[in-house]
């Protein structure tokens, strides 16, 4: 009992000031119950007496008028000491009983809405003026001295409060403070992230000297890549803009795989195209028009890696495909929604989770890698091709078909793992190797996947996502009947490789651009 | 000369009140010259008063007492209002004569040392002391305002401020305001973020609903994976823990390697093995006491892919190893420091980066993946085996030698990407299958590659980061001589597997964890 006395700690007074206005009668009920004061200014102050409570002006609190349009409010010797000195100190004691200070037990802050300001304006002054200054500081000071103070900044957090004012008759105990005092230093540290950001946004300072990542929990996932690893997924927004309509809940593999699988066919024309993935590598790619033929297309790229895998439409899913995709195993089946006949034929497997990803699109961003304490940055290798910035240099040139089955290719190339080499035909991929150290043995696993499962004998065409730095795996792809291939060159063979494509009448066309992918 | 005019802002009057000290004698030399009066409190007053300038105390220039030991100070409308009025709005001006309050120009303040006091002690009573309020209050007010006031929140930003200061007799000019402002905000992020984050670890929050990465820039980096893509490197810490010695500068694909590199190097047992990357893909690794003869076999396990590559000696590099390291073109060299011989052997070639690595540890960290809006967390795989976690499901067992092979594969494994076969003969790998959608084509490349460069004839071991879903990813390894076999087991073909498994006299060893890597 003594412990737990010594650590709770009685409200007498309490400060509301909050941008957000709801759900405020039923906290200001049980201040009253409990016999607690309230100090308040502005806005809130109105909103308070309007719901028929006492509260007392900060102005008449401070005896210091209220200035610079509210600017300057609370920032005041009387706000804080009331807030921040320690009630067993006897030297604090003494000052507060000197200068006539009142305790403040209680900080119910939420701050002008900086986030909702910069969505829906770019007027700079504006966004400048929701800068909230008193608030910050208010709960900055009881954050620190929550060994006495109780610290509220969020709506969120109401329900808890009233919890421990019933339970504790008008008290909270000390575990209940710590916690809110972290959530205070985090909403503190967010908010002013939120504001850096904006400015090295505004003034395209992609590298500022303290680089501050904000985000929010979305979900604590089971576990990591493996059981033994903890993992949660945050975003910069409150939501994925991912539906989940059916199925077990998402696992850190699924997620780390439906993004592997967005990003390739986010980046496909239009409406068009599926894309099959397994362990974040592609496995499958078509842009054929047709729904039902793009996705046998595309699994007949490598129908056993297929099997569990996640498969993404790039359209909305219509009752005859979804009849065809019920007759393989998948883990994920993700779409520009699904219709209604679609998601009845599918939502029959339990486990099978299905991904509306309508909503979902590519933005600006750059891209996270960390090691331990360090933590590389790059934004996306989302370069737009444009043929003429591509040179043909074989005497053979590509016709119009050749010329999209290779930007085709090689714009699925800068999605795979390298060393890549993706191999094309009839606008679907049809053999990829990847993920290897050495460039000739991807061009090897391309080619036998292409043998294994199909076997196209003309029209192939090959791209490489960085250049051949000898003649061989060029030779390995035409002798296996490769017609057309793309790639960056700068290799000091890169005159034996045309001199090869001119003696075999491959088409050769550098792109001069690399797509390098770890 | 009209707009210039309008937005350069004379500096009447200073407010200094600094945690570092240091370089404050020719700043306020400046402050002098140009008749800028100057506020301060505690510390910093004495320190200013003993450098021989005039200054006034804050509470002289507030009237109200500095009371609860130094933590309610600044936290004042006079302070406050002096900086936050808008100088060329009516209404503000009216508010700030009538409150008898005088104008702040220029705030120069850095914060209480969180940082080291977390560092220095773990004392939670002294940490939560040192958060600072008053600092952060009037720096983010000062930044609000930075279209009058100029804010300075460190002791680097004073040589900057002087030049203006100098060069524009007194005043500042907006852009430089602006920039502070930017810097203002992000060091109270910054500040916010490590709080909120010392409190996550002190209660083992790991995923908190609003979760803040602060890092530090380490370099600019010419560019991404890619020459079109921008790119930087971070770190939590100030320093990265790697010596440059010798060579050109790290490019992000040099970083990500060095790292590859370094999770697989540090993992090895204390001051032995080497390992060889291309393409964040280890191509090589073994464990060898003999120096030389590590390396040499680390290389013997696929020398093609290991030109270019790159390397890490888990110990001191000397002469001897120098020389044969320098037969082979490679990118970079990692050591635990490097011999004076060794290191001008390796000095000869101008571009050869060389890393001495030696401070270099690994911390509990979350590994952080992300894609567009969305962070992927997880801790490491970083599960220490217990060989009696094991179970040897086989009739035949593994002698000592066996076990220690399959270990050490194990180990390695976890470290190459999904799905990984990985084969091992007398401590070092002879065969690496990586990154494949299907684990039969992954024992299909590592058994290739031990054919190519290495083929020895019994006691070969191999690992898979998971389960074989069948029977024919181990037929295939038993039918190219592998003896014994590591794998996590949980297929439904386990009892199948273990069948064959006798039935060839095959060593089987079920790890139960899993190794997924992507």
């Amino acid at each position: 009992m003594g412990i737990k006395k010594n650590t709770m700690s009685k409200i007498k007074r309490a400060l509301i000031s909050v941008s957000n206005k709801k759900n405020l009668k039923p906290l200001l009920k049980i201040l009253k119950k409990f016999k607690i004061k309230i100090v308040s200014s502005g806005g809130t102050y109105k909103k308070i007496k309007d719901l028929g409570f006492d509260c007392t002006e900060v102005s008449n609190f401070t005896e210091f008028p209220e200035i610079l349009e509210g600017r300057v409010k609370t920032l005041h010797p009387k706000i804080h000491a009331g807030i921040l000195y320690k009630r067993k100190n006897r030297k604090h004691l003494k000052n507060i009983k000197e200068n006539n200070i009142n305790t403040i037990d209680l900080v119910i802050v939420n701050f002008y809405p900086f986030e909702k300001t910069i969505q829906n304006t770019s007027n700079h002054e504006k966004i400048i003026e929701s800068v909230d200054i008193g608030g910050p500081a208010m709960v900055r000071a009881a954050a620190k001295n929550y060994n006495n103070v109780t610290v509220i900044t969020s709506t969120n957090q109401y329900e808890e409060l009233l919890h421990q004012l019933n339970k504790n008759k008008g008290s909270t105990t000390l575990e209940f403070r710590k916690k809110l005092s972290l959530n205070a230093f985090s909403e503190t540290a967010y908010y002013d992230s939120l504001i850096a950001n904006y400015f090295n946004k505004i003034t395209n300072n992609y590298f500022p000297q303290k680089k501050i990542i904000h985000s929010n929990l979305i979900e604590k996932l089971r576990y990591g890549e493996n059981p033994h690893q903890k993992s949660a997924i945050y975003s910069y927004d409150n939501s994925l803009k991912l539906k989940k309509l059916n199925g077990k809940q998402l696992s850190y593999n699924n997620f780390n795989d439906i993004y592997a699988t967005l990003t390739i066919s986010k980046s496909l024309p239009k409406e068009t195209g599926v894309v099959i993935v397994k362990h974040s590598n592609p496995c499958g790619v078509s842009i054929i028009k047709d729904k039902i033929k793009c996705f046998h297309s595309a699994l007949a790229c490598d129908p056993i890696s297929a099997f569990g895998g996640i498969v993404s439409c790039n359209f909305k899913i219509n009752r005859s495909l979804a009849l065809e995709l019920n007759k393989i195993f998948l883990e994920v089946i993700i779409a520009n929604k699904f219709d209604k006949d679609a998601l009845n034929i599918l939502k029959k497997k339990k486990n099978l989770r299905l991904i509306d990803a309508s909503d979902f699109s590519f933005k600006e961003e750059f891209r996270i890698n960390s090691f331990n304490n360090t933590i590389l940055f790059q934004n996306e290798d989302k370069i737009k091709f444009n043929p003429k910035d591509f040179k043909i240099v074989s005497k053979t040139k590509p016709n119009k078909e050749q010329m999209q089955n290779l930007i085709f290719a090689f714009n699925v190339c800068r999605y795979v793992k390298s060393n890549a080499i993706v191999l094309a035909h009839n606008k679907s991929i049809v053999g990829i190797g990847s993920g290897q150290p050495s460039r000739v043995d991807s061009c090897k696993i391309a080619i036998d996947k292409m043998k294994k499962f199909k076997n196209p004998s003309e029209n192939i065409v090959a791209a490489s996502d960085a250049f051949f730095p000898f003649v061989d795996g060029i030779e390995m792809l035409v002798q296996s009947g490769v017609s057309a291939i793309i790639q960056p060159s700068g290799s000091i063979n890169d005159k034996d490789i045309i001199k090869y494509a001119n003696q075999t009448n491959t088409i050769l066309v550098f792109s001069k651009t690399r797509h390098f992918r770890h």
